[in-house]
């Protein structure tokens, strides 16, 4: 099955809280299906009703976690919700978020986007003092760190935990009375204030703030700690001297393209994207397609700028679930364009360029241009709106091992032959940085290998 | 919320069929995926083993109506499979298709996509012979009337049957040993031929060709009797002397735009649609946007033409299921934008095109205008690249009532006034055959109210 | 796995029927459980409004075939409802009961145990006739006569449809404002009327009664029609001439030990008989055990009529659900005693008599006189509380077909040594009669071949 | 709705382990179906493949909690189960067993039948030293005990954990290569040995043994050790100098009858203690009848003892599932007998002994009574076969606070007058230990309120 979905990098999480004048379990609902693109495997919802909190979490889509009635049963008016990144071959229970606990200093709940690049490390010191893990989520790291603190106020108590962790975190953490909303000193991950009529919300991105009503506030600063409880929402600078490194890739492919980060929509930041590429890698063609959804921005801004037709030239079946049955005739079936069908009569004869965001193993890009080929396409030109990715990730995103990536192996014009395109076109460092519109300030390491936090070669993403 | 799916017409059903040398179930439940969009109220699947008949239907989408292992029970290497459309509230299985029975001639089930306008009569006449009734569906009128014909042979009680009915049809029947194909003699409702490595399939568009693998080998011609067995195709002309009046709202709407009818291609006739509206309806404006998913094609071609930027104004949230809970807080969460979502960075200040496929109610329409507005947007031009819809539609479409269709109640003027918009324009009906291709051979009642059937007033739709 | 169900005699259904002064779906649904042993594979309730009729039917028990909220949108103040036996392989929908429909005569629905001995023969003149069939149910046939009678009148109509069939029908008819309740003329299957706080009920038995509260009024008599509608009960003798044969299985195994047929309680009867069989067939034992649970009664009464402790030599685990998973180490769980555990303490070294109710193929029986060899019983000794079943039936139970009974083939001493018991007695048919306290009026066809209604050797139960 | 169950003590859990030459997935759920009545909120397995445990748990029944291919996925030829008590309500999946977790010492799964009274305590001290606690578990207490000791031998650290604790364990620990099984020093909770083909098991009860086919080797003694792995069995008496106090309510209401502890059978001791109970406290009465399903031995041992027919005056209906919808008229449904129907033609005029196993709160034999009486019955005399419940449990079992026990309040004539029987008799402790057959060696604490392990009287049950 050509699924276009397949070889692309993997969002981690998604983290939405709301402390508001009536029940959030419905909005924190609502939050979280906006959030959906950034983790299908499970989602979870933690709230408190004033004195204890109460949680449920399930596999799947945030409308098969939650059954309608479950949505009633949770009671409060402050919570926390989480998605979590899809895997193939179904998720287990035990580690989706958030992660519920009691410790010395009360009740509370984690939500967690992002992955440290220590927590395997201070995971073995925390086994060697008696600790026991019950998950193998990072998070749980975070909580004993917090438990054992031995300051003996909550906000203390966190400072001294994440001092001692090094990586990619946007964090809240839900106490009986209040929500706290950490980002890491370089603001790897986003996470953004929101305004509901009077009552804050906090996201991982502004589309959950539109979803529900709310209007953009800020983001949370990269080393700040937010502390919303029932006087308000106050602001502490917790975690400082770092550079920041805000992931490029929420950019280029895994944010919705209405969310908007720094001032910037994901939408227009693509679009220049495309336009970019466009003006640096020109070519003569007779359309232009994106593969949908990812791309449709930067290809509309390749075919602007070229002023060639814009055409949908790949159709998608939006009806193709996640548990689709197997053939059972393997053989027969192979060839078959389930998810994704090439518009014969737009591409017959006719050389198309075709737009991507990126290319991780390339397996995927492969068998789309072989699709177009088979369509009748005389040439297939590939431009892809990013640089080339040469690196693992060990920030929050499930990306293949180093030697998978077909950047690190082979240079564009093997990689060109590899995927079977006419041509093939990446943006540079540069040229990213021009089109997200900023001169600083990214995580581009996946690009560079320049990791804004040390990493050692062994650290495994989760 | 705001659904864009909520206010338009809907179409009734989708048919498969596939004579093989393998087992079809696995195939037919590619085929009825691929078909989804034209129903997701139920779904069936009947295959024959050679001897008799098995069949399964379920209620929901494809991949909710089958389990895995049911697939794999249906054995038999014919077979034919159905769609129904979604209604709200939930619809019953005893509705659900194909109609599997057992009469004088045989074993057989039936699966029907269109709409009799004589059905109310002739199953009132069919009471009154003793005849009892288990469902509501036009496709148990169809399967007495072959029953109780005096005809010996079943292509000879078919036409018998075919005969006293009119309306819409595309029919399948299955037999243990064969697949008859039949379409109205107007041709009303779409049904192609494809083949699949040596193999007939039959399918309400071409997409579910392309899904599977198949090549088109040519349409059902109105009128005619397509039986499929293990000696190959045969055709029989069997209804013959009626102009051919194709539903051009499956060019507008209904169908994949990756599909094709006539030679055309369904995103291509969009477009041109987009374009002769742009080019005689023209505007200044500094974007254009669509409604995802089923006016990108009109307003790409309307943005082309004019050479406005085409942007993503609207974003939809894919992950919303059908079965969405109802937020407990009804005043609060009724301004929101669960399904649709506007970029305000793009529409803020701008003067914004709507294009959008049809207008029904209008009640979307004025919806998606508002949110438009409160986004930003200066002003908002509603461009629809379609005739205004004056009439209900008798022949397989689930419209409103007369009454209902704002187009039946006001001019051109009053309707931009009912909806919002700062100006509002429509396609002619000659600029409708301009764009889709052809002199003549459409269906275009619900815009003139000329039926190609004679229709009584009250003649309710299925 | 040795399951002391597996090899019995299967009840094909049960009915119920209440017209009230309040909602009615709930009161059916318990009622439907109360009478959940006459049949597991299906369960449906069908309900007027005063205007029209709702159904819903669904597969499995009583609580697996409606949800919670499923009882709450089927509105109406009179309704009927079925359970239908279980098959292993799990059955079809198609099949479940009540049949809804339409016909001349208005909107009607029918639940029926019994089965029709002619229905094969009308069935193939009513298709000759142009009638079409969608399930395999006797009820369609009954439902098509109704609506096929000239008669004008629906009671009419009925006599007129009930003087075509023969067989064994307890049937339950509702239309919109009354229900209807007839039994056969020879009233082979049990139905009975209740009283509950002025409103009249229908059930296949007395347990139901009890279970929601009703008072028994009297059994509906053989040939009667009784007619409950908003004034209240009218009877009508419809069909007579005919010698009463109810089912002596109903006593002997089918029925719930706490109901009442005829003024005798099924649990006083199984005791005769086990008393009488003790007198009859006595011998020296050291305990007396039952197959748990359907022949407790006749063995404490074996048990008592002989002074032989009475010992739970069986234990049955009542939580093996239906759906089991099959053992994936097919050789190593063959003899594992999931569903009965012989109590070895009880057992070893002792003379055990077990008595059951009845022997049909014996291949249980023989399981279980082996389970408890291998548990150390010295001697078993089997006692059936009643003849030997030499014959199937055709009105209404699903039996083996005759070449697999076991009593067909052998005697009973060679019958003894096919199950390995040490000695095996039977009751006459005159101790049967004796035991259950009549000299006439039942329907013993399965003992003596003696069937109440002609039975064409090949007539095939449903 | 009168329910027989409703108003007894509820037992905790039921444990299984076994290490095979085979998967052993299935053959553990098979186990614990065996035990299933040992608790029906919730089932867990984890098995190891030698390198790393798996676990799945579930809410619900066993085959609620387990679909037939995630038996299949849990591949390994050791493992361990675990069944949780009901609680109406439904349970939440975070307290389902076993627990499994890493730590120092490696990779392990715990499940455990039993209570500690003094879990809080050591729960507060280890929350002060920075534990984080994920479940309100008794069992995450002994995991962080085992993983904070400072042995470096996992049996070591086991001994240290246990050693620190106080109560009632039946324990089973899951290592990569091999099963712990461990019984408190007094072995309050049952545990026993099985050899099934020369593969060992351990379970809560010998039924369970019987159910797979497994031969009971011995019980683990109160203190030991079980060590089963590759090489066989090794056993440590690891904790020493306790008299043993075994529950006695094992014996009377808990344990399944085909189930043995100590060389005594189950229900032949409920029978004995039904005969001692008819010789003491004697009467003259028409019939005796048990309650449904838990008193049958005893009920029957009382009528066999005086020569009174032994008559199943309360029938129970096995098909009342759990999730049982709720009628919507109260009132009218409320004296319905959904779950237990008394016969009256059996008890109609007549003088009844009704025997049960034990009185705790005296609701439902208030009800029964109730019954009884309506149903026509002339006295109605209660014989318990167990003594006065005065004081709670901690020891593994869900009682009411002493408060609401009726004997607690009353004595046996108020009693009696409480529930409307017409008289009322117990065993007395020493009667108790006579029908058992031991002189000591039993827990009585909720009888006498001697307590085996020190108590603070504000100590919660789990």
């Amino acid at each position: 099955m050509v699924n276009p979905d397949q070889d692309k990098f993997k969002e981690e999480c998604g983290v939405f809280g709301i402390f508001s004048k009536e029940s959030v379990a419905p909005i924190i609902y609502y939050g979280l299906v906006s959030l959906q693109h950034r983790g299908q495997e499970s989602a979870g919802i933690s709230v408190s009703n004033g004195d204890y909190i109460t949680e449920k979490r399930g596999l799947g889509l945030v409308d098969e976690a939650f059954k309608d009635y479950e949505i009633g049963s949770l009671k409060g008016r402050l919570g926390i919700g989480h998605v979590r990144y899809a895997t193939f071959g179904g998720g287990t229970l035990i580690n989706a978020q958030p992660l519920t606990f009691n410790c010395r200093l009360g009740n509370m709940s984690l939500a967690h986007n992002g992955n440290l690049v220590n927590a395997v490390e201070i995971r073995k010191q925390l086994e060697q003092q008696g600790t026991i893990f019950q998950t193998t989520n990072d998070s749980e790291v975070i909580a004993h760190l917090i438990a054992r603190s031995t300051t003996d106020d909550l906000e203390g108590a966190i400072v001294s935990a994440l001092s001692q962790i090094r990586g990619a975190y946007s964090l809240l953490i839900l106490t009986p009375d209040k929500i706290m909303a950490i980002r890491d000193p370089r603001g790897i991950r986003p996470l953004v204030i929101g305004n509901l009529d009077g009552d804050f919300v906090v996201a991982s991105e502004t589309c959950a703030l539109d979803t529900i009503g709310a209007d953009l506030v800020r983001e949370v600063e990269p080393g700040e700690m937010v502390i919303i409880d029932e006087s308000g929402l106050t602001s502490n600078k917790i975690l400082t001297g770092k550079k920041n490194a805000f992931c490029s890739f929420e950019y280029i492919y895994f944010a919705r393209p209405d969310s908007e980060f720094q001032g910037k929509n994901v939408h227009v930041v693509r679009k220049n994207l495309g336009k970019i590429l466009a003006k640096n890698y020109p070519l003569e063609a007779d359309i232009v397609t994106g593969v949908p959804d990812s791309s449709l921005s930067a290809a509309a801004g390749f075919a602007e700028q070229l002023n060639i037709p814009y055409e949908m030239g790949l159709v998608r079946n939006r009806y193709i679930g996640r548990t689709f049955i197997k053939p059972s005739q393997e053989n027969r079936i192979t060839g078959v364009n389930l998810k994704l069908n090439p518009v014969k009569q737009l591409v017959k004869g006719k050389r198309v360029v075709m737009v991507d965001d990126s290319i991780v193993r390339g397996t995927t890009s492969k068998r789309i241009v072989s699709l177009l080929k088979k369509a009748g396409a005389k040439e297939v030109h590939v431009r892809i709106a990013s640089p080339t990715v040469k690196y693992p990730c060990h920030l929050g995103i499930d990306t293949s091992s180093k030697g998978e990536l077909l950047a690190n192996k082979k240079n564009v014009e093997a990689m060109a032959k590899a995927i079977g395109a006419d041509s093939l076109a990446f943006l540079t460092e540069k040229e990213l940085y021009l089109g997200i519109g900023c001169k600083e300030g990214l995580c581009t390491a996946c690009f560079t290998g320049e990791y804004p936090v040390p990493v050692k070669s062994e650290s495994k993403s989760k």
